[in-house]
């Protein structure tokens, strides 16, 4: 375990902190996104590491508000793609929009993923893990909370392989919500909320946060997660 | 005058309108940036046109909620750059940030221009008409709410022709606000809003609506309007 983090706030961007980051992994290259807070608002940052020893920072590729940025692991008809989550403050609400980027670092075609909301993430959604290519699809674990209790639960949905913009099955149901006490009890009750997840022999190996206190890990049969989604027009 | 709007709402992110127009020349193009309101919220959108006849659009390259984008009217630097106006929910003011792009479509490199703020802007801010360049440096004509009665007015800064990050100059007073009858009286009482300016002669036209009802023209001549502002360390 390092003795000092490994990416420290150190601009006026980053004045009140850095969290949630999540790392997608191009070539040889980790690409590092994460939630800088500061008096300005509440921005998305891109660092990257190749050793995760040495670390270049990129500055701020969204702005206010937008957090749980999720960087596809691969270009997609010759761009790359993110899951974005702009927070409207007069119209709309806080949900998924997809972007492209010819280098990572320059962001636009953003629109909104056309996907059916549930009870779960009546109140809101955004990104998790990093997406997961899979012979289905584009495996995206997401958060989203219930207006009732505010309560955090992780969902699943598959966007087309060539297309990210097109949604083809969705989980009704999350996948994982809290009930184990460390997950309904702590800093921040009844949340669960990944920022990272992969496969391993066909297995979905999800690590996630507990209460915004504990860090667990989630496994589910890839074939056994994917048969359980409702397939969409 | 055209019997039918030049650009329509005909897609999804612009259900409930497209409006705020910023036109910027650069080469035999003009790049109109604009409003677009609907159910998803409010962003910006992007066409183009070389004739005022045929025009392109090229859908979102800011989401919400970020509107009040000016594009700087040629490269600095070997990029272009605009202000935009991100509005946070959680934390930060409304006010505006430049960002940078290579190709118009796609933006990064987001940070906040660091102005001195008067009562007057004190509510919020944000761009008005696209920047002129000027022996001085890009002069930005932007508009600002106070917080008492929310009245709209115009203010003045200059901005580095190298870098348009460090502010050189700008006017403690707005340089125009709301006072004739047709700015105090109309369907958004008390306010000045300007999209448009251009130099000519040595006197800056700046095209304005008053009260949200009222096209009108203010003039000033350039030498005095610099001369009348501040200089920053």
């Amino acid at each position: 375990m390092d003795e000092a983090p490994f990416i420290r706030p150190d601009c006026e961007l980053e004045g009140f902190g850095a969290e949630d980051a999540r790392i997608t992994q191009i070539g040889d290259t980790y690409y590092i996104n994460y939630t800088a807070v500061s008096i300005h608002g509440i921005t998305t940052a891109l660092a990257t590491t190749k050793d995760f020893v040495h670390v270049e920072k990129h500055g701020s590729i969204f702005v206010t508000e937008n957090r749980d940025v999720c960087i596809f692991p691969e270009k997609i008809g010759g761009r790359y793609f993110a899951l974005v989550r702009p927070v409207p403050r007069q119209i709309g609400q806080a949900k998924m929009w997809l972007s492209a980027s010819e280098d990572l670092l320059h962001w636009g075609e953003f629109t909104p993923v056309a996907m059916p909301r549930f009870p779960w993430d009546a109140a809101r959604n955004g990104g998790g893990a990093v997406p997961i290519r899979t012979d289905a699809g584009w495996l995206v674990l997401y958060h989203g909370a219930d207006r009732e209790s505010n309560r955090y639960s992780m969902g699943a949905m598959l966007l087309d392989l060539e297309d990210p913009r097109k949604v083809v099955a969705i989980s009704r149901e999350p996948v994982l919500y809290a009930e184990a006490p460390y997950e309904t009890t702590g800093f921040y009750p009844n949340v669960v909320f990944s920022c990272g997840a992969f496969l391993v022999d066909g297995v979905v190996h999800m690590y996630y946060g507990g209460a915004d206190r504990v860090m667990a890990l989630a496994r589910a049969d890839l074939r056994q997660l994917l048969d359980s989604m409702e397939r969409l027009a």
